[in-house]
């Protein structure tokens, strides 16, 4: 393994370890456990849960994976707050979609070499690139690793 | 800039964003703002705080960047839960072991290339490295990049 190759494994591992730490939590939860606040009036466990697939299927296009699978998310996780959209779909629902997603997005990362990473996200320009080249597509899986990780952090402290 | 430069670069800067992050919110509290729990009967924010400087300071002999600053902080933020210690360092003094701990670290990460990121981390074994080599530096990185983003998830939930 060449450290070219090393570096970037490692950074599919970190995003790998932080959805299987996410899954185990989230998967293992009722629709009724899911509707738990954080702590009152704050979001729900559902919200960050179907706020990560949302944000993880919007990757897709933004890694220059393909289209959007679940843009009717959006709605009920992304662009409003928890409760602007009344009917949420099930925990099925919501497991059978977050595998789909980080699914098809691991498919794309095992393609990509440490040159594919460095290359420019989809809604960067061509100039915004050049003028700062870490606008690339590795920042856009460390900054998503990240946020897999806030909102686990606070998804932990959830009353039991 | 080459896309192994670029990746590495890449991987710091997602450090850099994520302490300033956390700079920026902790920084800025009094002491007395600092003894806030994220929510009744669990951590204060002090102790996040003191808990991401010792860690980080235990990052510098992980990385081979040298001895500990403040193994002194182990006690009260990390072998410990939170109220383990009675008498914590002031916010002043915590500001200061943080900006230390993290110039250090920021000033040793300027001089690793992708091969130096490549390599072994110092508490893994070179036979357990040789059966996996993303055992490496940049997994202790982008792993304690998740961390700090973990608790910061949690410190902006604290009651104002």
């Amino acid at each position: 393994m060449t450290p070219e190759q090393s570096v970037v494994a490692t950074a599919v591992q970190a995003w790998t370890m932080n959805i299987e730490r996410a899954d185990k939590l989230f998967s293992s939860m009722s629709d009724e456990q899911l509707l738990r606040e954080l702590a009152p009036g704050k979001n729900r466990l559902v919200y960050l849960w179907g706020h990560l697939v949302a944000v993880h299927d919007a990757m897709l296009p933004l890694l220059g994976l393909g289209q959007r699978l679940h843009p009717e998310l959006d709605a009920a996780f992304l662009t409003g707050a928890d409760r602007a959209v009344a009917e949420l779909p099930s925990a099925a629902t919501l497991k059978r979609q977050w595998d789909e997603v980080n699914a098809r997005l691991l498919a794309g990362f095992s393609t990509f070499s440490a040159s594919d990473w460095a290359q420019k996200h989809t809604v960067v320009s061509e100039e915004d690139f050049a003028v700062n080249p870490l606008r690339n597509r590795l920042a856009i899986l460390l900054s998503r690793t990240g946020h897999v990780a806030y909102h686990l952090g606070q998804a932990v402290l959830a009353p039991k």
